[in-house]
């Protein structure tokens, strides 16, 4: 019996280029990655027991959920929208606030990014929060693997790159992708202290200047959570 | 006298994202990055004696001014387009052949990236062949500057990526671009031996089965060239 080609992983560093690999999109995997903040936050509120999130488009359509009893939860630029329930900080995700509640959730990238991907044969919710259950849930598939970084507003971003290095390493299929062979090469110069390596980030900066730094701590913690959350139908649970 | 600031340096990492970056362009200089090989060959063709380059958006346009008496130069998918003078390997670029002549070039990335910069302040054409002379002309400038990869048919290439962190480390300009920091990063990596880690790139694998392996050892080879290419007013000498 012939040995099956080995599936291949590709990343797309940011949204801005997402047209370029839709190709055959519906066999595939897809890993969203927005790790400041919307994917560990999805993770951990998941973790702590809220039942489903909802990824919407803009703050009207997450106040349009809250009317039927979701919390509405919308960051932009950084910072929670006022008056709404929730913002993008894993702390606000509090057990007590959020166990078996739904969350509508619109976020400056990560959203976004779910929601173009929905297509996908598995639109996974990665972080490192979850990176070991996600690794070995790619594994399971065998199925091609797309890696798909929200960035900062259709550009680079350094951390959602860092993360995409990570799992290709972890996950070990083919690729020829230049973008996963930089992103694993920057893994191997960051994986002994993330935190650290991140801090020179652009939105590690602009998350200083507004007082989340306690977030990068969180959300580059490794494995935390068992969980992997999948978009299907509107809904990541 | 207050001291000026520091000019910024940000790296766009391919064509599908420059409309990001174009805010402001008329006071930016810009660098185009096509290592392998539009950007390389277009410096060593001005280096041995061409009188300047025109570069064009397709066959048909270089055969009309072929018809004018320009040498007509046409690559596709990294292979020669039948029936023109010339190609995009430096090779082919011999001084019996250009010396003296205008040259129309069309290429499947590079000159893509030139006319879409168009508007800059200042569009230099950079390669490792003369690194040294365009980080001298950007830091006598002062001016914010844009490094534009043209990258692999919107996506994000390995070669192109590594000149930009090598151009960004020796201009030592500020810079708040993940983009560049990452480039910079996989510069530290590689720069010790460029061809040998750039054989993992995917379009150095491409060239491998065409076989224009050499065209690598060329164009990673620091300082041929004393010159720097601007495009102005259509043409590049």
């Amino acid at each position: 019996m012939p040995i099956p080609p080995m599936p291949k992983i590709e990343t797309i560093i940011s949204p801005a280029v997402f047209e370029l690999y839709k190709i055959n999109i519906e066999n595939k995997n897809v890993v969203i990655i927005d790790i400041l903040r919307a994917t560990s936050t999805i993770v951990w509120a998941l973790h702590c027991g809220a039942n489903h999130i909802k990824p919407v488009n803009n703050p009207e359509q997450a106040l349009l959920w809250q009317a039927k009893g979701y919390l509405a939860a919308a960051e932009r630029n950084g910072t929670t929208v006022p008056g709404f329930d929730l913002g993008n900080s894993p702390f606000e995700y509090k057990a007590d606030v959020i166990e078996g509640q739904n969350i509508a959730l619109t976020t400056t990238n990560g959203t976004v990014a779910c929601l173009a991907a929905q297509n996908a044969q598995n639109v996974i919710i990665g972080s490192f929060l979850n990176i070991q259950s996600t690794v070995n849930y790619i594994k399971q598939s065998q199925l091609d693997t797309l890696l798909f970084c929200a960035g900062w507003k259709g550009k680079f971003n350094l951390e959602d790159t860092l993360f995409a290095g990570a799992l290709a390493t972890l996950v070990g299929f083919d690729t020829e992708c230049d973008a996963t062979m930089a992103a694993k090469d920057l893994w191997q110069m960051a994986q002994n202290n993330i935190a650290a390596y991140l801090t020179k980030a652009s939105h590690v900066q602009r998350f200083t200047r507004l007082g989340n730094q306690n977030d990068l701590d969180f959300c580059t913690q490794l494995n935390l959570c068992n969980i992997v959350p999948l978009f299907k139908n509107g809904i990541i649970e």
